[in-house]
C-alpha cells in the first residue's frame, strides 16, 4: 500500500541536527545549526549554545518577547532567511491550551520548529461506497503548495480564535459556506507530525472535522486561494493518494485518517497498522 | 479532564527494566530481569544476556519453536509463573501481516511482552446527543478484569482467523449476533499501547469497529463471559470513564477513541491533544 509513502513524507526528521528553542526556559521548538548561526547576529536576543537556543530571559512578558522577536524577524526577512511574510501572528507556547508565551509571524514558525495548529475539514456527500469527497485545487499563485489538491476547507490557527470560530471563518472564506452550515462540522480527531520541508521544520497538529454537506451545496471560493472544487468518489481519492503526490502533504494524512475512520481501509490489509500509528506523534 | 487518567494507566512502562525478547534474531517482545532469571532454568532454549533474551537459533521452524516453548511454558505453569492457562495459541512475530515466527499460549504472552491483537466493537443506536452505547458487564468469574464494564463484543485475535472472521465469531459468542448483522461492523481505526499490568507487559493493538444496531436488537451472551448488557447514553459513558475506573483499562481507550471520532469531545477542551495522541503508540 503506497499510501505509506504519504506517511513517510511526514516523518523526515533527524533530531540530532536540531537543538531546542526555548522561551522562558521552556522548550517550544527546534532550531538547526544553520539557523542558530544566523541568530548569532542578534546576541542580545538569543543565547546560543550547542545544546539550545534560548530567548533572552530578560524579556518577561508576551508583548516584550513578541516585539523583540518581530524586529529580528524583519531583519531576517530583509536578509532573505524568512520568506513569504504573511502578517499572521501565530501563538508560541508549550501547550495548545496554555496561554502562549509570545507570538511569531507565521512565515518564521518553521525556522524555529514551533508547533503550529490548523483546522482541516472533510466535506462530503453520500455514504459507504457512494461517498464523495469535495476536493479543492489550490491556486497556482499560493505561497505554499501551489496547484496541490486540498480539502474543501482548511486553514492555519491564528491567535485569538477558538478552533470552531476558525472553522466558521475559513468555511466562509474558502468555500462560501454560511455559518449555520459550517457549525455542523463535527470534530473527529487529529493528525500530528514533525517533518522537514523546504520552509523549515513543520511541527504541526491538524485538527480534523467532518461535515456532511447537502447535495445542493456547491462550494465557491471567496479569497482566491482555491482555484476550483470537484466531487471525488472516495475510491478515487484513495487511488490517487496511493499513486501520486498531488494532494498537499498534510492533506493526504487527514484524508488517510478519513479513509480509516469511515472503513474505507481494512485492518486485514497489510500496512494498516503502520498507517494508523503513523498519523499521530 | 480526568479521562487522561485512563490514558496514563496505559502508559506505565519503564523500558530500562526490560530487555528485548528475540526470535530468529528479530525483536518480538520485552522481558524483565525477573522473568529472564526464571528462563535460566531452560539454558538450551533461551540464550540470556543483560542485553537480550534470544530463543535458541537452532530452532528454525514455526513448529519447532512453538513446541519447544510450549514445553517450557508447561513447566513454568507448574511453577506458578504462567497463570490462567487458556489453551489459546497466539501468533508471535514482528508484524501483524507477516507470517508468525511461532505461536505461544495466550496466558504467557504478557510475560514475554509479545504484541497481541484484539477486535473491539462499539455497538450503538441513535446519533448525536441521543446516541446510546451498548455496555457489557463482565462475568464475576472471568479470569481477567472480572466484573468490569466492557464493549458489546471484544476478543483477542487468535491464530488462523482474519480480523473480520474474528468479529463474526466473537459477535455470535458474546452477544448472540447473527453473521449477517455482525458483518456490518465497520473498521474505524485502532488503539495501541505498551503498559505494565499484574499479568505482565501488555503490548497490544486493539482494532476498533463501529456497528449501528437496530433498535430491536438486544444482545444475549452465549459463552458465559458477559453477565449483563445495558444501553448507556453516550454522555453517561463519558462521565463514568472520567470519574471511575470501572471500564476495563483498554475498553476505556477504545471508548475515548469513539468519543473523539463521533465528536463527543471538543478539541477546544483542554487535554484533547494529549488524549488523542495518547491513544496510539
Amino acid at each position: 500500500m503506497s499510501l505509506l509513502d504519504r506517511i513517510r513524507t511526514c516523518q523526515i526528521w533527524d533530531r540530532a541536527r536540531y537543538r531546542p528553542f526555548r522561551v522562558a526556559g521552556q522548550s517550544v521548538g527546534w532550531v538547526t545549526g544553520d539557523v542558530a548561526q544566523r541568530l548569532r547576529g542578534f546576541p542580545k536576543l538569543f543565547r546560543i549554545s550547542d545544546a539550545s537556543v534560548d530567548l533572552d530571559p530578560g524579556l518577561t512578558s508576551f508583548e516584550a518577547r513578541s516585539e523583540a522577536v518581530a524586529e529580528a524577524l524583519l531583519a531576517l526577512k530583509a536578509e532573505g532567511l524568512v520568506r513569504g511574510w504573511r502578517n499572521e501572528p501565530y501563538p508560541v507556547g508549550t501547550d495548545f491550551y496554555a496561554p502562549p508565551l509570545m507570538q511569531m509571524e507565521r512565515a518564521a514558525v518553521p525556522l524555529f520548529g514551533v508547533r503550529a495548529y490548523g483546522v482541516h475539514i472533510n466535506g462530503f456527500v453520500g455514504e459507504g461506497e457512494d461517498l464523495k469527497l469535495w476536493v479543492g485545487k489550490r491556486a497556482a499563485n499560493k505561497q505554499t503548495a501551489p496547484g496541490k489538491l486540498d480539502h474543501i476547507v482548511a486553514g492555519g490557527q491564528p491567535m485569538g480564535l477558538s478552533l470552531m470560530e476558525n472553522v466558521i471563518k475559513e468555511s466562509a472564506e474558502e468555500a462560501g459556506m454560511e455559518a449555520a452550515l459550517a457549525r455542523q462540522a463535527r470534530p473527529v480527531g487529529l493528525v500530528s507530525y514533525i517533518t522537514e520541508r523546504s520552509e523549515g521544520l513543520r511541527n504541526d497538529i491538524c485538527f480534523a472535522y467532518d461535515i456532511v454537506l447537502p447535495d445542493s451545496f456547491v462550494p465557491h471560493n471567496t479569497d482566491g486561494e482555491i482555484e476550483s472544487f470537484s466531487l471525488w468518489p472516495i475510491a478515487e481519492v484513495r487511488r490517487r493518494m496511493a499513486e501520486r503526490e498531488d494532494f498537499k502533504f498534510n492533506v493526504a494524512l487527514v484524508n488517510i485518517d478519513f479513509l480509516i475512520r469511515h472503513g474505507h481501509l481494512s485492518p486485514d490489509e497489510p500496512g494498516y497498522v503502520d498507517l494508523a500509528e503513523g498519523l499521530r506523534l
